[in-house]
């Protein structure tokens, strides 16, 4: 009887000792855990944008995603479904409404959001700014391509096709500073660095297709010589291809695009196009979100008060060509 | 006996639950952290600079190891001790031979590390660079300040101390990059913003307090009505600072300078320089350490193959005044 007594203590005693070093544990990864880089699930991020349905968005999604589970958050995805700032405004209200733990926005039109951006801020809802900016809302950061970098890379890979000799020209939208930022920093290097090339033509296409095409047939009308083509966006790489193609010249003259919608790809599998530049859209997704779980959780407290955030991050550009052009698909 | 022998059988099998419980818990815990954020104490982060002794990295080194905290694993820093390239290539070398987990590098030669940091990323150490970049080199991304966007926001502090009016000159390191870049930020703004200001002298003060001194001197005999004075680098502040003490006019001369070393901040509570820039460096340290976290830990594979990282992050600047100098002295 004893002996069993004593057996039974010394299992109650193993029992307590056994759960209380758990609770040791459990605190000490508590105690550590305060800077942790992980939040829990009931913790909703909204990622906000206009024309919700394009291609375009999936790899910023995809990246606010994976940066979600290495993070141990949620998220979601919200926006207009237009190209139209008063109801991409309305959804911005919405998300604000339900007091989210931070809101990653990309906006139509640099000055339209500020209010509401501003108004999120104050409400204390981290918002960081993601593909395209408002320089003057309080939005903490902003994450995009950097446009004039982007221009010289397609000036060099331009050189590399042609064997850095020729004629180029440029078609692109004259009237939105990103398009004239890729002008620029295309027009600059080859100016600087090939000397052997020389930008003839720079037109406006519009954004549109036809318009386009009808600029890339004034260019190769006027300079029959024209060696390649630079479109700054993808319905003027798509125009450009087909006035090659009609002229039956889309063998001679090479095309740089932007973007990777499907007429693009499709056009680069073709060997119409011969590359277009990939916007970091993943990286957009990804790194917005670990701005906004810093801003929350206010990671570490720095001395002066300021917030621990870079002002912005350029997310780069890969170059998509025939090679590698297959993986661009969305899957 | 046998009503005993229940009680210790069910204490046993009360006992083996409590344990798979446990366990299933830690395993759940092992499959979530595939992605998760949280390394091990054994992986070993290095930062390298040169002029190891100088207050100038103690933000930085600060940062990484803030990030080390948050990211669960183990930092170093080690550097040249003077400002000498072959020292730092040295100091690289055996950093790489111990085979750590990343290496962040700030560089006193655009160049001169090219072959070093190249060897380290062929040999699978991620490297990124920070402060100052190696941009031919194969380090994955660079971290920090725009340094035209630095001068942007000197030229509109500038405006602000002189209410939009006055004449400005700028001492400068013309041969170095980023103090063109900054001047030119400061000048292209104050040419665009501001048509009551005007930049009428830019003189090399070579990085040198008398030389800056003496060029201060010169600005303030041929422009007797300089209202406003912005000095690209620390020492270039003291000098200008000390000109305008020796003349009495440190109360109507407003000066910019760059950096937080103590002769600056120092001036700045005397009220003779009236704002300086301070980069972010803290940021710079933080930042680079997650970089090369995510780079050894494969954090997300991407569909095209790329890295996850940004191309370049602007880690921004704060404006130190009167107002907020005392939390930039070190602790």
């Amino acid at each position: 009887m004893r002996k069993l007594l004593f057996i039974y203590l010394i299992l109650i005693g193993l029992f307590v000792i056994y759960v209380y070093n758990y609770q040791t544990e459990s605190e000490t990864t508590r105690e550590w855990s305060e800077n942790e880089l992980r939040g829990s699930m009931d913790e909703t991020y909204v990622m906000v944008t206009f024309q919700v349905g394009i291609d375009y968005w999936k790899r910023a999604v995809k990246g606010f995603e994976d940066a979600a589970e290495a993070l141990n958050v949620s998220v979601e995805y919200r926006g207009a479904t237009q190209y139209d700032v008063e109801e991409e405004i309305t959804v911005l209200e919405q998300v604000i409404a339900k007091n989210p733990a931070g809101i990653a926005v990309s906006t139509m039109d640099p000055t339209a959001l500020n209010d509401v951006i501003d108004k999120a801020v104050e409400a204390g809802i981290p918002v960081v700014m993601f593909d395209a900016d408002a320089p003057e809302s309080k939005a903490y950061s902003f994450l995009g391509t950097d446009n004039y970098y982007a221009g010289v890379q397609a000036a060099h890979k331009m050189a590399d096709f042609l064997n850095e000799t020729g004629e180029v020209g440029v078609i692109t939208q004259p009237r939105q500073l990103n398009h004239q930022e890729r002008t620029q920093g295309f027009q600059d290097t080859i100016f600087m660095e090939y000397p052997d090339m020389k930008v003839v033509a720079i037109k406006d296409g519009r954004g549109d297709q036809l318009l386009s095409r009808q600029a890339a047939d004034e260019i190769m009308r006027e300079y029959p010589d024209i060696a390649g083509i630079f479109a700054t966006e993808a319905n003027g790489g798509v125009g450009v291809g087909q006035a090659t193609i009609n002229k039956n010249l889309e063998d001679e003259i090479k095309i740089i695009s932007f973007d990777t919608d499907k007429g693009t790809l499709d056009m680069i599998e073709r060997g119409v196009i011969s590359a277009t530049l990939a916007q970091g859209t993943w990286e957009m997704g990804y790194w917005s979100l670990q701005h906004l779980f810093h801003l929350n959780h206010d990671i570490v407290e720095q001395e002066d008060g300021s917030n621990p955030l870079p002002r912005y991050v350029d997310t780069g550009i890969s170059i998509v060509t025939e090679d590698n052009v297959e993986s661009y698909y969305p899957k």
